[in-house]
Formats: C-alpha cells, structure tokens, sequence
C-alpha cells in the first residue's frame, strides 16, 4: 500500500507519519511505499522497511497535485492549509491554498480515471460552523462559517462529497475539535492560546491567556486526531452513505475548566505560570467558535478519542511529548 | 440606479427584467440603466426610458465578468447557471460556469475596491438539501447535495456569504422553489415535468409524467420568484446577519395534488391529457430531493409568496401566461 500524506511537515502530518512508519501498516495492508509532502521539507526518516520519499513543494501550483498522485497512492492524506488565523489575514493565500489547492488535488485524482480510486481523508475543521449555535451542534446543523478559513474547508468538504458520490475517489472529511495540546511552537491559528496556556507552564515558561476564563472550545488530544485519520483511512465508507463529512468526538471545557485540570495533573505553580492578557482581536475570532458538540454520528461509524477527561488531554501530553515530566 | 441581470435570457431572467421594466423602479430608487447579459441574447426591449444595454457573452470565461462589472452596476442579479439535468451530465461544464463563473463574479466586484459594494442577489436552489429529510426543512438544516449542481449551489452560498461577511458586497441568496408552472418550452431541468403536467394540457397537449402521483415537491410561481429577488434586492441586509442565504417560501404539493387541482381549475378533460410513463433516470433524481420546508426565517425577513394553493399557481399561469384563457 502506497500512501501520500500532504502537509507531512505539519503538526499533524507529523504526528500522523511517525505513527504510520511505527505501525508498518494501515488496517489490513502493509505500507510498501510512503510519499511525504509540504512546502516546507518533512523530516526525511531513516532505517523504514520500504521506500520513503519526500516532496517539498507548494501542491496548490498548477501541475503539482498530478505530480503528487501520478503513481496512484492507495491512500492519500490532504492535511495541507493556510490556518485560520492567516487566511483571514490574506485573504487571496488562503483561497489559493485551501480552496483551489484542494480543487486541484481532487481534480488530478479524477482526470487520471481507469478505475483509480484512492481514499482521501480530508481534515476539515469546526470553523465550518457559525455562532449563534446551540448548546451542542448536532450533526445535521448547518454550515455558516465566519471566517474565510471555515468557508474553505466547508467548500472543500462539499467537493470531497460529490466527488466520492460521482466514482473518482473514496473520501471521507473529518472535522477536527482544536488539538490540545497542540506540541512545538506556536503557529498562526488563533486557537493557538488554548494549548500555549498549558504546553508552556509545564515546559517551565509563561504563557498568555487573552481571553477570559469562561470562553468554551472543543478539543481532542495529538494522539486522538491521528487515530480518527487512521480510522477515516480504514473504515467501511458505505456506512457513512453519502455524507461523507463527520464531527469528530471531543471534550467541550472552558478555559477555567483547562486550567483547573493543569492544576490538578501539575500542581499550582505550574498554573500560576499563565498570565492574563485579554487580547480584543483573539477574541472577536473565538467569539464566532462552537463550544459544544453532539457528535453521535462519528461515534456510531467507530470513531474513538484516546481520552476521556481534559486531566487525560494533559496526562497525554506529559507522556507523548515530554518524556513523562514536566517542570514542576 | 444601474441594474446589471446575469443569466437574463432564461426563464426567471426574463420575468424579472419585465417586471423592472414596467417599474421603472426598484424600492425606492428610480432605474437610470440596465444591463442584461446572457449567453444567449437577451430580447432587447424598445421604447424605455432609461439605457437598456444586452451582452451576449459565456460570463465564465476569464475576463468577461470583470468587463461586465466595470460600470459599478448598483445591483447585480446573478442568475446564470447551468441547469441540474445538464450540470449532472456533463462534469466540467457544470462546475466552470456554476462554481468558477459565480467566483469570478465575486472576484471581479472585490478587486473594484475603493468602496463599490453592490447588492448581489444571487439564485441557489433546494438542491443543496440532500435526502434522507425530516418531514418539513428547517432554516438550519445542513446542506449534503446530492448532485452536482447542488454543490456547486451550495459552494456560491458560501462564497457569497463570505464575501459579504469581508465587506467586498452586499450579497443575498435565495433558494427558489422549483418554479411552477414554468412557461415556454422545457429545458434540462430534471425538474421539468412538474410544470410540463400542467402547462402542456392547458395548452391543449399531451404530457408525460415520469414518476408516481405520490412524488411530493417544493413550488413556488414565477409571479413569487420575481417577488422575492426584487424582495431580495432592496430588503435590509442587515436583518440577515451573516447568515445571507435563505430558503425561500412556497407550497408543499403531491403530483396527484398538482394533478387535483389541475382538474379543479381547469376540468377532467384537460388533467386526462397527462399520460403516465415512468422514467427510472428521473425518478433516480427526484427521490434525492427536497418535499417540503418550514421557511420561517424568510418569511420574517419579509419575503412573501403570491400563492395560497396550487389552484392559484395554476391560475396565475393562465392569467400570467395563456392571457386568462386556456384549451378546454
């Protein structure tokens, strides 16, 4: 089995291919042959059983998405986009990354024809959803994106469903909660505060929290999203019909709520590190977000989060990423 | 004021400009030009006041829309599209007019910039909805097309709300009814026959009916249809929020209640001139599609229907239409 993951060099694209070349397989099937791209370099991995090849290039430029999949990858992962907190900054790069970009792979998958249909697993993302919004959005709730960022990806899940309904691919769109904590540095994601206000205390640095306590998001580990993709990629897609895009599960917690479980796991001078700044741009953004969600429909197709708690979103971090400690 | 119709030539095109024509007016603002653009050439009227400009040209090619935008035409109607039979058969042509032409649209009026925001009315469709349905649609059910055209239906929403939202236009969608009874001559419109039953019999010929009496659907008249863009083009936007896309009112009805009231209205002998014959092709289509709604958001932004029964859709065909006569 030959896979394509775009935007390898991501957090998640990371995580995703660190987890694939461990595993050696995907369901059933041995990984012979792996591709790697973004537009900034994937680490190139040494010492895997089969081939692995790396691609450092813009794939929304016209002939690149062709390139990419003209060896026919069985599986291909498109987590490649311009984050939220950018494309609305410029709006023209993040219709070109997101929209055409994604236009463009779906269209080189189709063009190539004879019978090749991959599985495509798309990250989508709950920006697709608007404010005002009920107390949990269910399934059926419709998309009105306040941001050019969720207007792309809820196009994007659009296409990847008629183009799965017409026969040229096998897609499958995931909306991802906001990962937390979300490793490494800072990106330009507006969300990004809700993992900085715990990844960096317990790295033994301060951190800003610019929005007040009571602000509720969703949210679901590192090791949660890579299992959703990995069961997105795996999965009976004739159970999902032909709604094609899913809400993953997650924990809906306010900040106070995160806080207090960092307390918890960490102890009070691991929190006493987090520094009120209320910032009124980050605000206005988290404003428009979903806080809560019933997400049954994922849920009945077998998706799964690895935790159950924010406590186990933190626990989980500590393992994964910190080697078991922190600084206390 | 300048008006600008995209898509004039067609049906709802048509009603519409001589509708603003006999007006002169649009709300409160007298009509100084207009601009009618087709692919086809629009009828130029005679004897008007004001200059009334047809450009016969495919708006989705490159440059075209700009070119037709120069002008800062106050308000724009985007009508143009290409129908859901054709859309469904022929891939590339549904998506470079209906996705790609309404972008290019968009783009042309933001690039404009130096504060030109037009009020664009923009036509989508109930077939962004999907089945399976609940028993009546409500204003926020999600969109899960199950064509192409409804995709790329549902896609301008997003754009046009987005738009909107970034202050490049004033935009509103609205998601007409299947018209009914359609006049002139059928096009490729799955949807065809719901007219076809009706206006072919008063009119003293045979038509077919392709699905079962029981096939229950969403209508509005064209009397209603031009309400409602007109309604569209001068409400106040604000009241919509960001939420811009609306679906419009109209009537629930069977085809054997179409059928009824043809009878009604116009006699046994006219309703006996419709002639069964099944089509597996068009009922495939129709089963996937919308029966009824509950329009309230519209109907509190002021959009009203010209309609209380069917008999009256039927009647305002004969008076509209056949001049208030039809054949016995």
């Amino acid at each position: 089995m030959h896979i394509l993951v775009l935007g390898a060099a991501g957090m998640v694209g990371r995580k995703l291919t660190e987890r694939l070349l461990r595993d050696g397989r995907l369901g059933n099937n041995d990984i012979t042959r792996m591709t790697l791209q973004d537009v900034v370099a994937p680490a190139k991995p040494a010492n895997i059983g089969f081939p692995v090849e790396t691609v450092t290039c813009d794939f929304a430029v016209p002939g690149a998405a062709e390139k990419l999949v003209a060896d026919r990858p069985d599986v291909i992962f498109h987590l490649a986009a311009i984050v939220s907190g950018e494309a609305e900054l410029d709006f023209d790069k993040g219709y070109r990354i997101n929209l055409d970009g994604t236009r463009m792979l779906l269209d080189a998958i189709r063009v190539i024809g004879g019978g090749y249909k991959p599985r495509v697993v798309f990250t989508s993302s709950i920006a697709v959803f608007g404010a005002p919004f009920p107390d949990a959005i269910g399934d059926e709730f419709f998309h009105t994106p306040l941001l050019s960022y969720g207007t792309q990806k809820a196009i994007g899940e659009l296409l990847l469903a008629d183009y799965s309904r017409r026969g040229f691919m096998d897609g499958i769109g995931i909306r991802l909660p906001t990962i937390c904590v979300r490793p490494g540095l800072p990106n330009k994601a507006a969300s990004g505060f809700f993992s900085n206000i715990l990844r960096e205390p317990l790295a033994g640095k301060e951190a800003i929290l610019p929005v007040s306590e009571d602000v509720r998001h969703w949210h679901a580990s590192p090791r949660s999203a890579v299992g959703f993709l990995i069961h997105a990629a795996t999965m009976d897609t004739a159970t999902a019909g032909a709604r094609r895009n899913l809400t993953m599960p997650g924990l809906s917690a306010t900040v106070g709520e995160q806080l207090a479980a960092l307390k918890r796991v960490a102890g009070d001078k691991v929190a006493a590190r987090v520094k009120r700044e209320p910032d009124a741009f980050i605000m206005g953004i988290v404003d428009g977000w979903p806080r809560n969600f019933d997400a049954k429909r994922a849920v009945k197709l077998g998706f799964t989060t690895a935790e159950k708690t924010f406590d186990d979103i933190i626990r989980i971090h500590i393992e994964d990423e910190l080697g078991g400690k922190f600084v206390a």
